[in-house]
């Protein structure tokens, strides 16, 4: 287990109804507010109605911008800043998933793509961000991370600052009965690709974390099913719900040496090339990549394969291929690729992912990859 | 699942050698401080000197109140507060377990009793709270529950406010090499039994929620068993100092009906009168709870024989009696009392401690208990 500091101080008010709360929330930060959502479906299914009835209850005034895309672009987070600080709101209420939420890290100062160019930047100060969550997938809503992709030059890329924890999220699970199914999937992908880019980095004695991530894959893996079948069961959206907020939060990471992102760097580097759906980027490249890597850690490739999809077999390493197999099966069975070529990414492409500036050499922890390594992987998505 | 609100603003700085950044640390918020610990075992041990060298070169001055015993006192705790305003510090560092750092937490204008005897009344304000943690058991150290003893009139008793989360917890797993083996014994146990108050409140549909309550419990049993054979196994004392930490943070809670505390009630009525220590009384309460409120949740008490301690068996009834007696087979076996008569209190007690203010009537969620349940359950320990 390694040294580790656990912080974070959002607070979560989850559960039917809560948005009513967010007026009064709100007005203990700010008086007056940007409202940042994406292409709106929040103005269809009443999620923008509830929340300015709370806000115009509390008194509080609002500007907005909306049209923050998946894979959110730098350009408008420009757009955003500029009118938050024209119009001197005092906090962001981001209305969406991990893109709108994300976008609505960047205020500052400066131009935002300075802390990527140089990471060793972190920025002076934020606005407080108050989120609602509508789709469950990154835990934006209750980390510091947040990722941007800079449609200039191709290039997708996570910053992190203890400025960018939201101050407060609402996570009604009924605000989700109305997503596509496919949005449930890559959920669950990035949800589960989250929890094994820490369980798969190569620490060892994580007993607990190692309960805890199963836990959260376990609990998962039921619970789409679930929701694929039935989507408003309230349940099993509530437990979806939390465990895309819990994933990513910090307490999965404590003790671990901060995750391998392998898998993450090469799905940025696809989705900044082809604009292609985060969670489908995972699918492609998690199998692959754990094939890839199941020799350098056989031990707990098997401890996956056995606790989560309870596969017995004597040879531990045949545990660990099978495992790997039935996670590829169940990405498939809840319709989503696990290939290049069934995404419509053409093979010939492959070496110029591998030198996309989203992927930074050398990459990953577990098993360190160069270039070569990253089409290796890239290959074996189609097999 | 039930609504919540999560939110545990503490920072964990956890790992070896942590404690030479509690200088640094404690300079962004205070100059001065009040130092306050138990009976001068941190005199021996060196973490006393380790606190006040790092201190010393971030030129903060301190000063100290000594003597905070196991079921903290109040008069005690006015002494503290009495220092800590005649002196002005600015924050308070709590050196020690539970009994310690809940004690730091009554920094408070009024008497601290007020709280008690309103439990409406919440504390205006306190002084910044960090901790230096020596053992593991409740959590205190990023929890905001305080839980003190009215030596006057024998009632011990439990406040809650945002307030008194410590701002900064330092976690050094070696800084626990010294406990005697009776503490770890005891710590697993009260981690074990503040696990189980929310395992067993009766909320439904808690898939996630129940995992994770069984992955600590399990954690907890392997590694008290190391560290009973070996006290300085650094990974067993790892993972046994974080989930001391983690089971009453809140995730736990999260979801869930706020806990049954029927047994730590009980308990602490145990210990208001004979001064008995908190984890023994827990040992003693808890498998008779267990045992009398069986037949309200047969379900749940199935799940915990088969998930923790693996008992297989075709009535779900044995399962769930078989693993009460499992858990208090254990406790005999890492060397805890599980009956009254073998802690010397006298089976003819039992009506007083039945209604000592400490337990408040009606007690309990899962199953609602009155005074003759309690009496049942303390003659249940004696079987």
């Amino acid at each position: 287990m390694e040294n580790f500091i656990f912080y974070n101080p959002t607070k979560i008010i989850f559960g039917k109804g809560v948005i009513s709360q967010i007026g009064t929330e709100t007005s203990k930060i700010a008086r007056k507010v940007l409202i940042l959502y994406g292409m709106g479906s929040i103005k269809q299914n009443g999620i923008y109605d509830s929340v300015c009835m709370s806000l115009n209850e509390s008194n509080i005034t609002y500007i907005e911008v909306s049209g923050i895309k998946p894979n959110p672009i730098i350009s408008k987070v420009r757009e955003a800043i500029k009118s938050a600080k024209e119009q001197n709101v005092e906090a962001i209420i981001a209305i969406g998933g991990g893109s709108v939420i994300d976008a609505a890290g960047f205020y500052y100062d400066g131009d935002p793509w300075d802390f990527i160019q140089d990471l060793s930047r972190v920025p002076p100060k934020a606005l407080p961000i108050i989120t609602v969550l509508t789709i469950s997938a990154t835990s934006s809503e209750m980390n510091r991370g947040a990722v941007i992709l800079n449609e200039e030059i191709d290039m997708k890329i996570a910053f992190y600052s203890d400025y960018t924890f939201p101050k407060i999220s609402f996570l009604d699970p009924e605000f989700q009965y109305s997503l596509p199914k496919k949005q449930i999937a890559f959920g669950a992908v990035d949800i589960i690709t989250h929890v094994l880019e820490f369980y798969f980095d190569g620490t060892k004695n994580t007993e607990f974390q190692d309960y805890f991530a199963e836990s959260i894959i376990k609990t998962v893996i039921k619970n789409t099913e679930i929701l694929l079948e039935n989507p408003k069961d309230y349940e099993a959206r509530a437990q979806f719900t939390w465990m895309g907020t819990i994933a990513l939060s910090g307490i999965n990471a404590a003790g671990r040496n901060f995750g391998d992102w392998a898998t993450h760097r090469i799905g940025h580097a696809i989705s900044a090339m082809y604009d292609t759906a985060h969670g489908e980027t995972l699918s492609i490249v998690l199998p692959a990549w754990m094939r890839y890597c199941l020799k350098t850690d056989i031990n707990k490739f098997y401890r996956f394969g056995h606790e989560i999809f309870s596969i017995k077999a004597i040879d531990r390493e045949e545990v660990g291929i099978r495992g790997i197999q039935a996670l590829k099966d169940w990405f498939r069975k809840i319709g989503v690729s696990t290939s290049l070529v069934d995404s419509g990414i053409r093979i010939y492409d492959i070496p110029k992912i591998a030198v996309n500036p989203s992927i930074r050499y050398p990459l990953g922890k577990l098993r360190v990859l160069e270039q070569t390594d990253v089409e290796n992987i890239l290959r074996l998505t189609n097999y």
